[in-house]
């Protein structure tokens, strides 16, 4: 329910190097937006969405007592009843801490909730798959390629956020035995493979773009270094999507993270691979994964978007 | 809630090579027990269904009007709602069949309920679990042990079925790039290194009894071959079991099917393999994985009791 004398909440998705911030409308529509670095620790943390909050109701007039509430997605592991957060590396937060009452405050005693970000993430390709018109669904990943790699899962219309709130955490299964060290201590991880931080060392920029716009090109162009690099690259994200079907059966899966900025490119490179297997197993064909797969809509922020929708919910989820 | 006034149900678990059939009076215990083989195809499962039901009721001098209900449990895609089952390859069904209504036509119009066999047996599993004093849990992951390698995935207390009823298919994610063919038609799968049959085939019994035992047996006696054979065993059933932790963070992983009866020695091998990884990293070490590990209980068949489970449910779960 949609408190119609409040439509309005801020979502604040605070990444380990910047935040992003918005308004939403009652209706779900985006009415502002803003971007800054992110300020870490508690007290950063805290200030920075305070102030990027502010920042958004002056540039919309619009008061912090017309908020229905304030969502902020966090990178860690969130207690959204508790309204606490810990083990967010990024953020230099690392105990337990009731970041909720401390924004809260900053902002006139509006509600404020908090969620993690791949479950806002996924919430929010939801609303934004379904705002562009895409049949609606409640069963979807969003599967995240950026620093490290790794999903949100929205099951049977349920967040699954795992009996030790650690759902999602695919990029620290194994994919290719005895590979590349990853910084958890294994070896092989799918993110040392499948992430943009995979594709930044294989393919360090030239030009200074992003690494993966420079590989995509330059493959495209027929270049065969770059053409291998992207195709190994399409593996390991294929790999994560047959994880993800094979293992939830999810209906929908959503790339999304910095590397999908690639879009169609991106999708063209992984169905290729899905279908390259697909053609080898009646099994794998079965399951039709390239229709499940959708990029994470262009040019909106996912992940605030989502920490909107749970700044308005009047129970958690 | 079990009506008090029928407390009786029974629960029938049709392999695809013997029919598990048991009695489970009101209080969840079970009361009588009986297995056949399979009969296959349509008539067969029916005629065989209701034949053993109608043993065990003759067993106990338990009469029909007295049964809450029964439940199937089947290897194959169940409509629990329509009362349907098709895909059971094992059973020679493949179309879709409303096994339902026949069997209860052969059981006097007693109420009969479909489940996934998986599914039946994460059910059984948590049902048995809690009966022999372990904490109540309603977030479990049931891993067969069998012919192939599949899970059944109780999340937050509800059957993960899949968007399209195709959850926990694990068996065919690839352990091993390149690795032995597989009949879905990829190769590596999981399935190949992890099952009963992968151990039948690596160490052919020699003296009769199943090969799971002869291979253990030899393995503590050490012969080296046979301690390979379970160490790489071992290995692909802990790469399943990470698979389930980190995609879903289940929070508790039952080790089931056929192989499950080798007991505590399946059980080390498993601890062992995923203690010396954790060995090497920090993050899985706080996932705490061989803390989530537990046996199948010996002696009763999961699948039946949980068969059971759901033909006394009075709605679908």
């Amino acid at each position: 329910m949609i408190d119609t004398t409040r439509p309005w909440t801020v979502g604040l998705d605070v990444g380990g190097t910047k935040t992003h911030a918005l308004l939403l409308d009652g209706g779900g529509v985006v009415r502002a937006e803003r971007r800054a670095p992110t300020q870490t620790g508690v007290a950063g943390v805290v200030e920075g969405s305070v102030h990027l909050a502010k920042e958004l109701l002056a540039d919309t007039g619009v008061a912090p007592a017309e908020l229905a509430g304030v969502g902020l997605a966090l990178p860690g592991v969130v207690d959204p009843v508790a309204g606490t957060c810990r083990n967010a590396v990024n953020l230099a937060i690392d105990e337990p801490v009731a970041l909720a009452p401390l924004v809260s405050a900053g902002l006139g005693g509006v509600r404020v909730r908090l969620e993690n970000d791949l479950n806002a993430a996924v919430l929010g390709a939801q609303h934004l798959l379904a705002a562009a018109g895409e049949p609606p669904s409640d069963d979807l990943a969003f599967l995240a390629l950026g620093t490290g790699l790794a999903a949100g899962l929205l099951l049977d219309g349920r967040l699954r956020r795992g009996a030790h709130r650690g759902a999602g955490e695919i990029g620290h299964l194994t994919f290719v035995a005895g590979g590349a060290p990853c910084a958890c201590g294994q070896r092989g991880c799918l993110e040392q493979y499948g992430s943009g931080s995979a594709l930044d060392a294989a393919w360090p920029s030239r030009t200074g773009r992003p690494s993966p716009v420079e590989v995509f090109e330059a493959a495209a162009a027929g270049d065969p270094t770059a053409v291998a690099v992207r195709d190994e690259f399409a593996r390991a994200v294929a790999a994560a999507v047959r994880v993800l079907v094979l293992t939830c059966d999810v209906g929908t899966v959503v790339i999304g993270g910095g590397v999908s900025q690639l879009g169609q490119p991106l999708l063209a490179a992984v169905v290729a691979e899905l279908d390259r297997q697909a053609a080898a197993s009646s099994f794998l064909a079965g399951l039709d994964i390239p229709a499940r797969l959708r990029l994470a809509p262009a040019g909106v922020p996912a992940g605030a978007v989502g920490a909107a929708l749970v700044g308005r919910t009047e129970r958690n989820r």
